[in-house]
This record gives structure tokens, sequence and C-alpha cells, in this order.
């Protein structure tokens, strides 16, 4: 497929993915991705448009926040606030600000996330921290925390603000966990369990949940969405973290590594460190290594080596396909029609997606 | 005055406070403030139990936090709000609410402020990310801020929720400015009060109108009570600014000199280089100098004369007297009674402050 130049972050993301799909025989769900992106191509138009419009000023804080909107991102949270909403009523006023609200959650937790882990790169561009400084991204998070909370807010869904905080509050008990993991070779599958679902499944639940919400389903429905996201988000990040040791950096825009160099452990080095104890020790020499240089080759090999033979990456890539398919069971109780084959369709895709 | 060992943290503050004042001869302001402590021991008793009633858990976040908040500090901002609320109907459960929300609000910028300025004491003893790290301090920041929110919620005052976010984003604008003037010889006032205004002032303005408004105020004193803090907010940060030059540190629990080498332009120096324009390289020097290390001698030397001869120091003084005695004025539409006296005394006693 080819892409317009003026192709907004999201049509790219489709677009590259349903060549993705055509790429490896699957024509069916590029089909399928091809007509989700015609049936909301004008939702993600008006919520670009908003994003867009968001306006600090010109102060370096402001400016950070901009540079990282500006980058795009996959706008997948938002994609799933609009979809649960055009399940129910429609992608109205109440979802749109909604949408606006994750996408800015999700950016502040990364403005934050990048100062946390000295992050240089994001979206394959200067992080904001490293044109603007660690203090211009620290209150640059702040504020769009701030503005996702008053997008929440005219939202009006009742409860929704609530909820809201219970997710932030969530996700900040699960950077704890991680942040106490830092640099140690933990194979605890709780403890990572507990870093993925408040890390990123607890925002995809949100966004669900939100937008069913917000377009006029009942509680039934919106808990069904609900567990929909808590899925499709363990079966995104299991996804992220494959692509940390085989994805194509041209196209994921993210050096390979960075989680084990972060200090991260992620679930292909779980399986692995299981099978093969031996890994462990080349584990902590990555890790002592020089902050932001790429391991010695050696060493890289090593882990790649570990990984394929002990089916590290081929278990992770299982547990996405798992967790899709628990993903899509979540929906039977929704009524059929486009709303629900959509949703189908994302959480396929999502374990096809190569960055 | 004996202060008992068991004393909270805003028993001693009161009791030093008034201290100060009889040693200044002020004893009929020392016995107002006497009166006033025991008006109100029983809530800032009950207020400093929510406070440790807060337990995120054993992570390194939420224990950044707790050190944070077990360090005590002042509570004059939860103390404008029981007072605001006792003007009206009294401290009750909105209303504490609201004053551990702005406790929470005010400790959530200390943490973040503390990565931003790289500080390393916080009263008097290591701030939270010298024990802890600072991505710990970002994520506890965030943590409070949840905490703050969740207050206000649970408050369930109209409108106050949208307020709270209005303020924060102020105190994120006024901390934008701040650090885009950080490092340079600044004399423009407007910056300053700009700064002045969102960093301080916005929250006792909050607190003011919050409390008046849990305690059932209408609009009108409302409004009266939020000019009083935002008053308030500018005579305590001015004095703040004062004692950064001529503080006593064991007092204090603060370095002299500290805002200078943060960068930060504070009201002495506003007066002292526009009328010593040759204490511009003096500044200069001082800000190139080492990170963490206190000015040389002669160059501090050079500085505390400056202010002396300037007037600089004594013109801080006499603009927070003003604003003391502007906050004042703001209380004549309220009625008369223990309540507003109580205020009138919190801003006078304000301007005389050591720490």
């Amino acid at each position: 497929m080819t892409i317009a130049a003026t192709a907004l972050p999201s049509e790219r993301v489709l677009a590259q993915l349903g060549d993705t799909c055509s790429g490896r025989g699957l024509h069916d769900l590029a089909a399928r991705l091809h007509d989700l992106h015609a049936w909301i191509a004008d939702d993600l138009r008006d919520l670009e448009a908003d994003l867009a419009r968001l306006d600090g000023g010109a102060s370096i804080v402001h400016r950070s926040a901009r540079h990282l909107l500006d980058l795009g991102g996959k706008h997948l949270r938002p994609m799933c606030v609009a979809l649960a909403a055009k399940l129910g009523g429609g992608f109205g006023d109440a979802a749109r600000e909604l949408a606006v609200a994750v996408e800015l959650i999700h950016s502040a937790t990364l403005l934050h996330d990048d100062v946390v882990d000295l992050g240089d790169t994001r979206r394959g561009a200067p992080a904001a921290r490293t044109i603007y400084g660690n203090a211009a991204s620290i209150f640059a998070g702040d504020w769009l925390l701030v503005q996702a909370l008053q997008a929440v807010q005219r939202a009006g869904v009742p409860g929704m603000l609530d909820r809201t905080l219970a997710t932030i509050d969530e996700m900040i008990r699960a950077e704890a966990v991680q942040l106490e993991n830092r640099g140690r070779i933990n194979g605890d599958r709780r403890d990572y369990f507990h870093v993925v679902e408040g890390k990123t499944a607890a925002l995809f639940r949100w966004a669900m949940f939100g937008g069913g919400s917000a377009g006029g389903l009942d509680d039934r429905a919106c808990s069904a969405l609900e567990r929909f996201g808590l899925h499709l988000g363990i079966a995104f990040q299991t996804v992220d973290d494959a692509l940390d040791f085989d994805g194509d950096t041209a196209v994921t825009g993210k050096a390979l590594f960075t989680d084990l160099r972060e200090g991260k452990m992620t679930y292909p080095l779980i399986v692995a460190v299981a099978r093969e104890p031996g890994l462990v020790p080349v584990l902590e020499q990555i890790l002592a290594g020089p902050e932001g240089e790429p391991p010695p080759e050696p060493l890289r090999r090593r882990v790649v080596d570990a990984l394929r033979s002990s089916g590290g990456l081929e278990q992770c890539r299982a547990l996405a396909r798992q967790h899709a398919a628990e993903a899509i069971a979540c929906l039977s109780s929704l009524p059929a029609g486009r709303g629900r084959d959509a949703l189908a369709t994302v959480a396929e895709a999502t374990v096809q997606r190569e960055s």
C-alpha cells in the first residue's frame, strides 16, 4: 500500500501493519485492516487534530510536551477508545475527550520514563529530555497529566475521573515494582505480570471501558471491553518484549537490547534464564556494561542464541497470540457487527506488528 | 514556651513562632498565636493523623513519599484550609480531605523540585532523592499528586476538582518560567511575581477558597478568602526570599544562598541589581561556581553587603509586611469573630517567621 506523505501517524501505522500482514500471506487480515481504517479514518483525523491543537505556550516545558506529541506514535490507545465508542453510539465529543486523555496520560508516562531510564531516543528521534533537559521533561509530564485529567472532566462520563486516578495509581505501582527490580536478573513471573498489567494493560483497559461508557454501552458490555483491553495490553507488551531482541531497528525506531540495558526483565529472558541458568552471568555482564552503549557483539550473540535455543522468543510470541485470542473471546457477549469485527482485527493484527 | 517532645510538626512551628514574637517584644501577637493554637489543636491533630495514615507500601517510590511527609513541615497550607473552614461550619470531613490534599500537592511539588534543582537537603534532613534516588522521587511526586486528587474527589465540594487542576496547571506554568530563567541574572519583576504567584500563592489561594467552600461559606466570602490567600502566599514567599540571605540555618534547616545557587532570582537580588549593577558580575561568578558548594566567603560578603546597602533585604521584608496587611484588609467583608482574628494572626505572624 502506498502511504501518502500527508498521512497521519495512525494512518501510517495501519498501512504499515497491512503491508506486514500481506507480506506474511495474511491477506484476509490485511483486507480487514483496510476496512477498519476506512471506518475510523475520519475519527482518527478528528482526534489527531485535537492533539495537534494542544498548546501550552513557548516555554521549554510546553515545547518538551509538544515535541513528544509531534513525533506521533501509534495512537493505538485512542484508537481503542474510538472503536469501543463506535460499538455503541459513536465517537462523540465525550469519547473524543477520553481519546485525547488516554494519549496524554501515555505521553506523560513516556516523558517521566525517559528521565528515569535516561532514554536518549523515542520514536526514532531524540527524546525531549535530550533537547530540553530532564527538568523540562519532568514538568512536561506533570503538565500533560493535568491536561489529560481536564479532558476527562470535560468528557463528563460519570465515575470516569475516579477510574482515571485509580488507573494512574496502578501504573505508578507498576513503575515502583519495576524500579525495585531494576538491574536485577529476576525471573519472577508474578513481578513481570504485575509490571505489564500495571504499566501497559491498565491503560488499555481504561481506554476500552471509557470508550464503551462514553458510547453509552451498559456496564456488562463495558466490563467485557475492559477485559478485552487487559488481554490486548498484555499481547501488545509481549510483542514489544520480543521486538527488543528480534525487531528491525529501522522499523521500530528503537535500538535492540534497550529493555535489557535499562535493567528490565522481559518475558523472553524470563523463559531463557529458567531453562539456561548459564545465561545469568552473561546478562549480569551486560547490565554492568557502560551506560548508553550497546553490549559487545559476542555477548549479544550469546543472548540471542539462548533466547532461540530456550524457546524464549517463540514462547513470548505464543503468549502474545494466546492473549490476543483471549481478548477476542471477551468480545463474544457483545453484539456482532462491524465494531466487534474491528476490535478482533486490532487484536489479531497486534501480534503481527513489527513496530 | 516549652515544646513537648511529642509535639506535632504544626505545634512546634506555632510554638517557635510564638517564642520569636515574644523575643521581639510582640507579646500581643504571641498571645494571639497561643489562642489560635488552642483553637485548632484538635483539628491539626486530626489532620496530622490523616497524613500519617497515608501508606502506599514498601517500595522505594512510596518510601520516598513517606520520607518527605514524615519530615513534617510547617503544615501552613492545611492550617489555612482548617481556619477558612472554621470561619464557616467547621473543619468537617470535606475540609479535612482538602487539608490533606493541599499538603500532598505541596509535597509532590517538593519531590519534583528537588530532582530538578538537585537539592540535597529538605527540612534539615537528606532529601528523599539522595536516599532513594531521582527516579523514585519522580514517581513519588506523581503518586502524591494522584492521592491528592483522590482526596479532593472524596471531599465532594462542587467545582473543587476543576479548581485543583487549574491551580496545578498554574503552578507548572510558574515552574516553566522559573526554569527558562534559571541561572540568568533577570531583574524583571513581572517574571518574579509570575513565579511567586504561581509557585506559592496559587496553592494558598486554593487552600483558603477550598476551606471556605467546604465550610459552607458563600461565593463572596470564598472570594475574599481567596484574595487573602494570594497576599498571604506572596508575604510567605518574600519572607522565604529574605531568609535565604539572613536566616539562621539552624532554624531554617536550609543553607544560605540556596536559591541563588539554584539560579533563582529572589526579591532582594532584584532590588540590589537595579541599584548596584556592579553586583551582576559577582552573581554571575557565584552562578558559575561548582554545583553543591557554597560560594566562597568574599563573594558571599559582597552579596550581603550589596543587599544591605541597596536596601534589598529591607525592601523585601517591607513587601512582605505590605502583603500581610493587604491580606488582612481582604478579611474586612467577613464576619468578625475568632475565625477572622485567627487569619489576621496568621498573616501578621508570617512576616515574623524565622523558618
